[in-house]
């Protein structure tokens, strides 16, 4: 069974754990978001793939779900004490380095889909894991701070501001000129199943649903497109989905995400159980909705929750 | 007084420790040597300098004489998990930090010197330190590896192969297009005395006078210039100075360094204790010499040292 992801950070690299559990045969491609990417300290950071690729490869941070395990914070420290900022991102020393790899192949001349294949090679994720382009693409968040109106990188508005001014509009900065990377439309083209795990609608899954091609891909493909509910009783399950929610004008609900990403693109949508009352109206949208358990406690629930979807696909297939 | 030392690592920097304690009022500017500087995991890397900050600052790992205090080595191994060389670097954690703003400085289109100053602003080394030249010069050593003849960086034949193959040449690449840094003809043309710490006298302070119009500004300052000397009793006090002495024809003693830099550069030489017999052989080249004990065990020792230093300088001043 080859099977398409669209992952952002946190839940996507923990939603693609237990797939792999559930199903440790597929043939598993991840499209992974880039919209977080950022310069620091003249390196490219890619915070969502790394995430994926930590997660999948055993070297993550289990308790906090970004950054390395065993991490150290030396050099942070030392940057702060040249007075070099920003120091309000956390990279610690392992992390440093794949940071710099990176930089060094992309100075060489590789894309960015190429050196994550590379780094992925000592990782060994046991997934294909394909940024969703190539090209520079940046989301930018327009806040309203000290009275000014102003666009600050997503990455300021989540980690620096920690989403607590209102986005008043999420823009993912050259998305419209961006391609699909090699091998995304083609992961797309040939998927029996494609996901959408419990990723942020707007600045993950959004975010690569907005490189021109890969919608409409998703969209033709003919197979079956199942997501999962990133809001559990009004609330995300973790993160701040509902202030970027918020900003496209979607109210921060199960059934509204659902609407949001529409029927035009999603076959079926799971919620949580506790949401079990939103059923009708996401079947109302026309999408198959089932509630069950959205909580990934540990690998195992997570895993239960892909056994969840894959079998909710089989239903919209065969329906 | 003005004293203008040319340094290189280790022995210019504990030597200039111990020029500080002996004249703290003394305004010192050091000009570093560059020629060690390496590119390494697309980072700018001074030893050099460095050391001489981390030792003036109170950040040296005093053990090694190099490299910070308090040393991680995580992201040094994470690039080896990666498979990213050269693994025969030293940098650690809080190093990569210093590398990382000098990079970027760069980058943005500051000279190396600015840069230096920069990075000095934090560590407040009580000296002014500059490089010898903001262009690029880059020591390269050829040797006769596995049957053939090769030039390698100094870093690769100093820090990998352990100057284990002779040197049979060393080369200053660049030196000849090279402008001394700003401030360096200018700090010369003020002195009052002019010092060489015990440095190589190859690879450290020949690299320095290797870039025009340097070399030429000493001589002509008008003002003492005294050394000590690296070799102790036929050896090298410390690294590997009889290596790359050998490859520039000239032996490894006390005396014979003398004469390399000779009577048109130098005027006061000091040698140690175990040296006195060849006061004379120095003397006789128009040097006047005197043995005194030359080991740098602790920073009271090296003060002598420069006590005895300026004692010489003096004493030449008024012959």
């Amino acid at each position: 069974m080859r099977i398409v992801v669209l992952a952002g950070g946190i839940g996507g690299a923990r939603f693609l754990r237990g797939l792999k559990r559930a199903v440790p045969d597929a043939d598993i491609t991840v499209i992974g978001n880039t919209g977080d990417d950022i310069h620091l300290f003249g390196l490219k950071v890619c915070p969502d793939l790394d995430t994926v690729m930590y997660t999948l490869g055993g070297g993550i941070d289990e308790e906090q779900g970004w950054g390395r395990s065993d991490e150290t914070f030396h050099l942070k420290e030392e940057l702060a004490a040249y007075g070099v900022g920003p120091d309000w991102f956390g990279l610690g020393d392992r992390d440093f380095a794949t940071h710099i790899v990176r930089t060094q192949m992309l100075g060489a001349g590789f894309p960015l889909s190429a050196v994550t294949e590379a780094l992925c090679d000592r990782w060994q994720p046991g997934v294909r894991l394909i940024p969703m382009t190539d090209d520079r693409v940046e989301t930018h968040v327009a806040v309203e701070l000290d009275g000014e109106r102003k666009a600050v990188h997503f990455q300021e508005y989540w980690v620096r501001l920690r989403a607590s001014v209102p986005a008043q509009a999420v823009v993912p900065v050259g998305a419209e000129q961006a391609k699909p990377a090699p091998g995304v439309l083609e992961a797309i083209g040939e998927a029996d199943v494609i996901l959408f795990p419990p990723s942020n609608p707007v600045v993950s899954v959004g975010t690569i649903l907005a490189v021109p091609g890969i919608r409409e891909a998703i969209a033709d493909a003919g197979v079956p497109v199942v997501g999962l509910s990133p809001i559990v009783g009004d609330a995300p399950v973790r993160g701040m989905a509902d202030k970027v929610l918020a900003a496209v004008g979607v109210e921060s609900t199960a059934a509204a995400v659902a609407e949001h990403y529409g029927s035009g693109l999603l076959d079926g949508w799971l919620v949580d159980s506790v949401d079990a009352a939103s059923v009708e109206r996401v079947e109302a949208a026309g999408i198959r909705c089932l509630a069950v358990p959205l909580m990934m406690t540990d690998v195992d629930a997570a895993a239960r929750m892909a056994r969840e979807a894959l079998a909710l696909a089989e239903e919209v297939r065969t329906a």
